[in-house]
């Protein structure tokens, strides 16, 4: 029997330090002291049993898990995990476990990850083969976006404090509603920070989902990152970077409108043109040079 | 019984278009014409059986499939592999299909991948367990970094021709002899650009393997990254990137000089001081500001 109350996982809130100190080596033969991005270990356990280690930054574990079951359509309701427990100090050689407890779920949880399709990712990302099937059943909200709110966007981003200034080689996302921010995520991993998004959007109450979300990312537009968008009901994402040939194929035939090289005033609108509310009298006047793709 | 010749795996040469043409709309409402890099899905098969799909540019997937192997050591020697053809236009839905044929090698292949870690990458990669075993067996040449060295590699780099300057959003590595280039390759995904680099290091007769190998590349320093190069016996590795705290903490182990932030006359040596000749005679004139990490 389903609980016919709300009532969310117990999570804990094991965040641990986002950057760490070391010293290098630099042109002028000086010892200087930097940051770099933090990168933990985490093995996640669903009722004991082990399903994958993942890297992390480490800002929201339990968001993460939550998000990665939920994008690998591992789990397809809230309702069915009880709780997630993060302890950094518990697994083996200094990695971290996450130990996921369903309400009574069964199965043989490695069993359903058995079709692997490395993705682009930079790595050679793993997208189980189950998040793949229904494509077609997901309907986006028939919303649009216009130059004015891509521009408030972009500088809303410019604003935001993080680990990148501070110690670069992570990847960031931010979710809007309209042009107000919800969540802004990094981690080393690309898909992390959007699984995490999606874990966060999950524990959301129905009144706090967002009307007309937009998505942002620092990474590529990969078939990986549209897909996600997507099925987190996401018809609107924006890039610093540019896209590839399967990220473009798949927004196209989504319908998610793919914008790249968004910096300050410049961008590519690469797909459904028809989402995109052009204001030319808001963009700089043309370059002698042509940008990149 | 193992021929006593040297007998190389037969190949097909199956190099895809690596850029595809797009349009997209700009800041200025114009239409205009973009390339972007081609990425199509390609399935390995070994003896038959499905191991994996890899996201990749195309370039040389031969290359590619053989370095994965390599580096996820599901094959020990290239003795062991008969052929690999590559038909892109063999599997469902346009994917790609490499069939792997090896010399009468049994076991289950997708046994041996059970263990996945999700790595970094951007993507969550999966580096299969057994490569992270016998790390401390690996010994690694002797080899220092000279300054000056260090900025013939980055101006040699930068007069590369590439599908990043043309299309964007590929990751590149460069295999470095001293000064002298060995091979240049770009993917989709970061990873796949060093396998591929393995496959073709492996094809290579004795006289014709690096004597001080170096590895640039233009993604950032994980630890998947760094294990890649120990694994080709590459103790000097450059990025255009920074570093990750485990890639860090492995270069550092192993024994790896990592520089990372790698541009003109900037660097940051991250490990291994021991093997870097500073030489700040060639260096700028320090700035009044501090470079990111």
């Amino acid at each position: 029997m389903k609980p016919s109350v709300v009532r969310l996982p117990r999570l804990t809130q094991a965040q641990a330090p986002l950057t760490c100190a070391v010293q290098a080596l630099d042109e002028h033969g000086q010892v200087c002291d930097l940051f770099i991005p933090a990168e933990r270990a985490l093995t996640v356990y669903v009722d004991k049993q082990e399903l994958i280690t993942l890297m992390t930054l480490g800002a929201h574990p339990e968001w993460l898990v939550l998000g990665y079951l939920r994008n690998q359509r591992l789990i397809e309701s809230l309702d069915d995990v009880d709780s997630i427990t993060v302890d950094w100090e518990a697994g083996d050689a200094g990695a971290g476990v996450a130990a996921v407890k369903t309400c009574g779920l069964s199965g043989d949880w490695r069993e359903r990850t058995q079709t692997r399709i490395v993705t682009t990712g930079c790595g050679q990302g793993s997208m189980f083969g189950c998040a793949m099937q229904d494509l077609a059943q997901w309907s986006l909200p028939d919303t649009q976006l216009s130059q004015a709110r891509l521009y408030e966007v972009l500088a809303r981003v410019r604003q935001l404090e993080s680990t990148y200034k501070s110690a670069g080689s992570v990847h960031g996302c931010a979710l809007f509603d309209g042009t107000e921010l919800g969540l802004f995520i990094e981690d080393v991993g690309r898909h992390n920070a959007i699984d995490t998004i999606a874990g966060w959007l999950w524990l959301q109450p129905p009144e706090a989902q967002p009307r007309d979300p937009l998505l942002y990312t620092t990474g590529r537009l990969t078939s990986e990152m549209v897909l996600k968008a997507a099925q987190l009901s996401v018809p609107l994402v924006v890039s610093r970077s540019g896209i590839t040939q399967m990220g473009h194929e798949l927004a196209q035939s989504l319908g998610v409108c793919a914008v790249g090289r968004a910096t300050h005033r410049h961008f590519y609108c690469y797909t459904a043109h028809h989402r995109f509310v052009s204001q030319p009298e808001l963009g700089l006047p043309p370059a002698p040079g042509k940008g990149r793709t």
